[in-house]
């Protein structure tokens, strides 16, 4: 057990954990070193700004670049997860976040277990979202908003917002955000917002309810978001890419802690190009999945 | 003199003056009290946000709302103003910035003066810009952000971007903040963003480069913005009607500094609507205008 009993206890009430520096400039450096080639394919998996050539999101990097191969195995970041879930785990999705400065958008109040449930099928929110920063956060750069407590709600009614930004989300009502809000303090603590040094790491609840401004900033507020669900928890519908959701639901195998800079071996599946299979998706309906389960 | 040597050169240095809390809960009331019914008007003095009914900014209030004007004769608001430019001011422009809840857009970066010199024929950037917080403004409300020193840069290209928002701005240029930002110290203070409650006022130099996010939380961030000319600097063009750009160069007479609470009478010229002449605006090229002068 790496956590300790205050800190899991703080995950149950605040629904996040925040690990300041948790990385080393050096090995942030070997990630970050690695991110203007992958932004710069013209591949389906990066998902660019409205209106704007800024990638918003990078998709499944851990499955054809090696830094980041190494960073989904690593066991400072994989160890928490599996201490809180007592299970292992397997990679649901794994992104490189922009938030460029100048042209990095808002993401909406949203849950990120909504997209799972409604679109994938997970049964439960036995996924966990980890954050690494990549570039300083700081109050200017659209750093990451959450709302105490608010995961304690379970899964929220959401709305399919398929306008405000380029990238579709499952949003929270703005009435509903109001109350959650108020009940976490208002003014006092309603929302919060875990700003440190490129490298820290932030584990929060997938019903956390989040969200982000947009980055008016000179400066880049890259960020890696990896989601890890609970191997029994595995999603049951494939109506998303798989770039985007995945399907390899085999236990995540843990690197040695200096696997980033040692530059240890890592498979690449996706090196040479995704596979067909990547792109079909399932458009059966959610009640036929639940009745043939 | 109401401002002491250290504020003046504060304000040369930096270009801007914070003054938290001058106006009491109770002013602030009085104020916040009269928005509500003046943003339902359906006016073209009210500017909605770009696909919402949401007001972005509402002009011209002092002249038909009485709690408006007699902040705009506040001595408290005022007089600094005229210790700096040690001349008598008029009213060049009076605005009640909505930035409401969940809607409030961006402002992208630019210098007011900017527009007032390309669109108005300012002379010289002799006016101040005032910002009189009617909410409490924290981190999370989209809180207007400085680059410290930037005014030192005089008047910059701009480009007049029309699509962004709901409303045309002349913008400055992305390379440009990167540098003034870095002057300024970097990740060091080279962004500020003065919040505090309502009630607090910001002065700031006509030429300081600024902006500010979307507000994407529960909490209006009201503001009311004056920008107060010296009276020999007065525009030379009608290009924009009159309730954005006034034309009345008569010297501001201030009103007792108890005036919110005390509803002292004041004239309300639009209290009955405007006169169509505040819409005929002079489409004379800036080169003809000057060849008269």
């Amino acid at each position: 057990m790496r956590l300790t009993p205050q800190q899991l206890e703080q995950f149950d009430r605040e629904g996040y954990l925040f690990f300041p520096s948790l990385f080393t400039p050096e090995e942030t450096a070997r990630l970050n070193a690695a991110v203007p080639e992958l932004y710069a394919r013209r591949e389906a998996y990066n998902v660019r700004e409205k209106g704007s050539d800024a990638v918003r999101t990078n998709f499944a990097a851990h499955l054809y670049s090696a830094p980041f191969a190494r960073l989904a195995r690593h066991p400072r970041m994989v160890g928490p997860v599996q201490d809180i879930f007592g299970e292992s785990l397997y990679m649901h999705q794994f992104k490189i976040n922009g938030k460029m400065a100048f042209e990095g958008d808002v993401w909406q109040w949203h849950q990120d277990y909504g997209t799972w449930k409604n679109d994938d099928l997970m049964p439960a929110p036995r996924a966990m979202n980890v954050a690494i920063f990549l570039d300083d956060v700081n109050e200017f750069n659209g750093p990451l908003m959450f709302i105490p407590g608010s995961h304690k709600k379970g899964v929220i009614d959401a709305k399919h917002d398929l306008t405000t930004t380029s990238y579709p989300l499952w949003t929270v009502d703005n009435d509903l955000i109001r109350q959650l809000v108020e009940r976490a303090g208002g003014k006092n603590g309603g929302i919060v917002s875990p700003q440190g040094p490129a490298g820290s790491m932030i584990l929060f609840h997938s019903c956390l309810v989040h969200a982000s401004t947009s980055n008016l900033s000179p400066w880049n507020r890259v960020s890696v978001y990896l989601s890890l669900c609970a191997v029994s928890n595995h999603i049951r519908r494939f109506k998303r890419p798989e770039y985007i959701a995945h399907r390899d639901f085999a236990p995540i195998e843990c690197l040695s802690d200096d696997c980033l800079l040692a530059e240890s071996p890592v498979a690449l599946p996706w090196k040479d190009g995704m596979p067909a299979s990547a792109l079909v998706c399932d458009e059966t309906p959610i009640d036929a999945i639940k009745r043939a389960a």
